[in-house]
């Protein structure tokens, strides 16, 4: 499948079924992630591809409980809750309710003192860790679009972060930055997305200001 | 071009052309970014593409100061390094060197307030706010790559968002994340890529235990 093509119809797919991904389908989704471009060529990823059932039952407990406290406000809101984020709502609560039964959920591990970050001291949120590992991840969502595989970023399960290094033997200098699980699509899966036009994304040389419609030397 | 043809072949290509990029390419590419999946949905980035000569001149200085600075002990290892590291050190200085003729450098800004970091109280560096910017930065990265553009993700400058900001008008509550130049490539640009291969990278249900190669329902 052509990138663009991979990119423009890549949805966050939440309702999954249960049958196996082939070996060599996975396999390919993987490699795909390892791929992606770290600094430094470092590779301060691992991925751990939790498919035994008895350990997919605990992560959709976990998870269920962050995803219940993570959406209550929204749900108070009831019918006065933008369409879209209803139809979110709905989805996300189904992959709360059967997340134990996808066949394979792909948890990203990072290792911080393998990272250049650069932000780490300034007074605002560090975010360029990421910058090492999200690359992969997205390769990783984008092969699974190609694939016809349906999946999700998530990232609530960081707030169990220490059962789930428990649960798995993660390393204490190890975290979790992105619980991904993966399945063929119960409904359509991708298909079209809605984002903001770019004219609303890009500025030209100062926050604010218009692309101009010219080629620069 | 296919999606896995163009992961594969990704390379960080640091020596660039002058030579302007079409309207429509650099339009393929923004849009490309536009795409990535982020937390909700909310876009929590924009990018600005600074092609006026004079700030990009200010950013060299700025990045040249800092990859100094990075490298000194690269440097000092003389031909005791890697011979890999050598080369991305040639090639880095180059990039230090020409920034300021790129045609196009394109700084990932980001708002935390908009997003859910969900491991910013954690014992350890967050970085789930780049699970919002990054997916979009490899977007922007893999359709250079289509386009036949080098370009390389850099982090650096983060150690001069002060001057960064200034320098663009950024907002006090936007930060920025990824400073990327693009252009044609100088020399072959994107071809093989070197990457540890996935038996070294992934795991299945517990940390260190190995794929198997059955398929599991």
């Amino acid at each position: 499948m052509d990138l663009y093509e991979a990119m423009g119809s890549q949805r966050a797919v939440r309702r999954l079924r249960i049958d196996p991904i082939p070996e060599d389908v996975l396999s390919r989704v993987l490699t795909a992630a390892s791929w992606a471009p770290t600094g430094g060529n470092v590779q301060p990823f691992r991925m751990i591809t939790v498919q035994d059932r008895q350990k997919l039952s605990v992560l959709q407990g976990l998870y269920a409980q962050e995803w219940t406290s993570y959406t209550q406000e929204m749900r108070a809101e009831g019918s006065a809750l933008a369409l879209a984020r209803q139809k979110m709502l709905r989805a996300g609560d189904y992959l709360a309710a059967h997340l134990a039964q996808v066949p394979v959920m792909v948890i990203f591990c990072f290792n911080p003192a393998l990272m250049a970050i650069t932000d780490a001291d300034l007074d605002r949120p560090s975010v360029v860790g990421g910058g090492s590992v999200y690359t992969a991840v997205q390769n990783l969502m984008l092969a699974c679009r190609v694939e016809g595989l349906g999946c999700v970023l998530t990232t609530l399960l960081c707030y169990q972060e220490a059962a789930i290094k428990d649960l798995l033997a993660i390393p204490e200098d190890w975290g979790t930055c992105a619980h991904i699980p993966i399945g063929y699509p119960v409904l359509k899966g991708h298909g079209p997305i809605t984002r903001r036009p770019i004219e609303k994304l890009v500025f030209q040389d100062a926050w604010g200001q218009a692309m101009t419609n010219k080629e620069r030397s």
